[in-house]
């Protein structure tokens, strides 16, 4: 199936833009809605290649949607944007699905690390070096928070970060959701400007806690297992406090249904990808999509190239490969991207088409690469079927 | 009345020498408790002299108790621990009831301008230019809330200061009461080893707001009119809004009862000590109390030092004159203090015992003379008693 979009705008902006719409363009968007109803299902499937090109040459956009955890992921996105600003096929609309489970509440202000690296490494002003984070931070504040005996000790927060969570915890205090937050956010760091929509993965609080296999089990929040145990504390589970009433952020199912592509960046597919799989209706929109699903391998040579996806797979009794990790999204995987060093094993083993290109993220330029190659075979499913 | 305390500690320490209490102190609290008995109601004022004696020569703390704001109590206070650390006549507490009436939440935080000045100075963190805020303070984070779009944008916070309100904010939310709060806050500031403790007026979130003398009335905040407006707006009335079911925090009645001496430094009569004294029980504590009440001035030859006081007495219908101050305390004030410049008119028109000392706070030096002579005077009332 292939469908295509308007373009986006950010709420505010929308809610203008939709109320100048006029008789002509309602009548426009009914040929859209037929050609979508035509491009639907099987036959959409076998169809797509000439709609995705009559999408072009009408100058509507692309949807690309992807789920993303932190750092792996923005800067998967990063390199997706570099990639897509360079193509001539008209313009991209990308839509963030952003992991929430590692979110916490510290010195009373809600921190979504994994939504902020993505605002952060998007908008230029992320740290480069370590990832995460803002550049030219400083600690002031902390300090001071640490003066005064607050807790805990162990989450560095910059002065320029800070002001993120105090914004956020302001808007979210004042009744916002975190997905009217996270759109306001984003305007600051540029998002609509580079047409990407980030959608929190719900707006319901939910929290990834870890199980500790430890005689009498005890539950820490994963940000204290992952940061201040460095991830090295053996897991009996992971728990998502909160899943259990939780819904899908608005937009967030309509982006995986109606997407031309949708792809799965190197983040960590336990506590990342699996975290934002686990949303009620997520993985059934994923099974039920007509866009190809396209992952790119977060583990190089049976390693995670950062953080500690090795150790979270194995707390959950997966092999580390990348082969087993396509196995965690056999139901609706239709492509997965390997290193060359995995070539051999994981492509034999991965029941879907596999393609192997260097998977390190080693600057924007080759992050753009592997984003290319992954909608490259994206681009020869869709023509395929 | 002359009462004795026997020193004070901030809750934690309190609570675990309570629990340390012998019977053999228990006994001798018994007979302190019958000296107080002794020293009560208007034999008690008479027999002060003595009573006071007896308890610097068993090393028994003199209490004094204050009410105050911002910068101008918190100056005064400083020169009067200043003062109180060059007597050899024994220990001496300060119980100081702050002024919470200028409390305000920004960007979701907790601020109290009042509670911090007095922190801040006490703990040698003011910035001592302006009286208020951190020295070596920065703007970093509240540069990042402007550039996120976030208001009011005419409230400067620095880094440091800040994270005084996250953290208050932070224990607030967990349900500690304001007391509690700045209990805690104190100990980062080393007022319990100064023997000072701060109390706030209230734990009930009150703010005084500016009625303004517009066509149509508004309303707005204390903090809107004093900062953003230099209180320039005309004022129609001041309310203050959560008064109505305020209670005095725990202690602060208590404080002023069992004071041996209670001092107003020269702050704000109308939205400072006037909201204080606004606070159920305290109008009528200070009418009760038996020890000597003593007034500083906060004007010379009609003018504040520094803040909008004469804009504020103007406002509820008060002629800006030291005398006309003390007129508003006039149902409780045993004695007030004025510059030499008002000596002639002030001293005459007020029905107290008044004596004139240069009131001009311009060194830690000049504050402790000022305090100094303000104790002077509360001795003498209780002497001549």
């Amino acid at each position: 199936m292939t469908s295509c979009g308007r373009g986006y705008a950010p709420m505010a902006r929308y809610r203008a833009a939709a109320a100048e719409i006029s008789a002509a363009t309602a009548a426009f968007r009914g040929t859209w809605a037929d050609m979508r109803h035509v491009g639907s299902g099987a036959a959409g499937r076998r169809n797509g290649g000439w709609l995705w090109a009559a999408c072009t040459w009408l100058g509507w956009a692309m949807r690309i949607t992807a789920l993303a955890g932190g750092v792996g992921g923005a800067r998967f996105l990063r390199g997706l944007r570099h990639h897509l600003d360079r193509r001539d096929d008209g313009p991209h609309d990308v839509t963030v699905i952003g992991n929430t489970g590692d979110d916490i509440t510290l010195f009373g202000l809600r921190v979504c690390p994994d939504l902020d690296t993505i605002l952060y490494t998007l908008g230029g002003g992320v740290h480069d070096g370590q990832g995460w984070g803002r550049a030219d931070e400083s600690h002031r504040v902390q300090e001071e928070l640490l003066a005064y005996g607050a807790t805990p000790d162990w989450f560095a927060l910059g002065d320029l970060d800070l002001a993120t969570h105090i914004v956020r915890s302001q808007w979210l205090g004042q009744g916002m959701s975190l997905s009217e937050v996270t759109a306001l956010l984003a305007q600051r760091w540029g998002l609509p400007e580079q047409r990407v929509r980030l959608l929190p993965m719900t707006d319901t609080p939910v929290e990834t806690h870890v199980v500790l296999a430890e005689e009498e089990p005890r539950a820490v929040h994963f940000q204290e297992w992952w940061v201040r145990m460095q991830a090295a504390a053996p897991v009996e589970r992971f728990v998502v406090a909160g899943m259990d009433r939780a819904v899908a952020a608005p937009g967030v199912l309509d982006a995986l249904r109606e997407a031309d592509v949708v792809l799965l960046p190197p983040s960590n597919p336990v506590v990342s990808i699996g975290i934002i799989l686990g949303v009620p209706g997520v993985r059934d929109a994923l099974r039920g999509t007509a866009a190809p699903v396209v992952g790119v391998s977060p583990l190089i040579g049976g390693r995670p190239v950062r953080g500690h996806a090795d150790a979270c797979l194995t707390a959950i009794g997966v092999e580390p490969t990348s082969a087993a990790v396509a196995g965690l999204y056999a139901d609706f995987l239709d492509a997965w991207l390997v290193d060359p060093t995995d070539a051999d094993v994981a492509v034999q083993r991965v029941r879907v088409e596999a393609h192997s290109e260097p998977l390190l993220m080693s600057s924007v330029e080759a992050a753009g690469a592997i984003a290319g190659a992954a909608l490259g075979l994206a681009e020869s499913i869709r023509t395929s079927r």
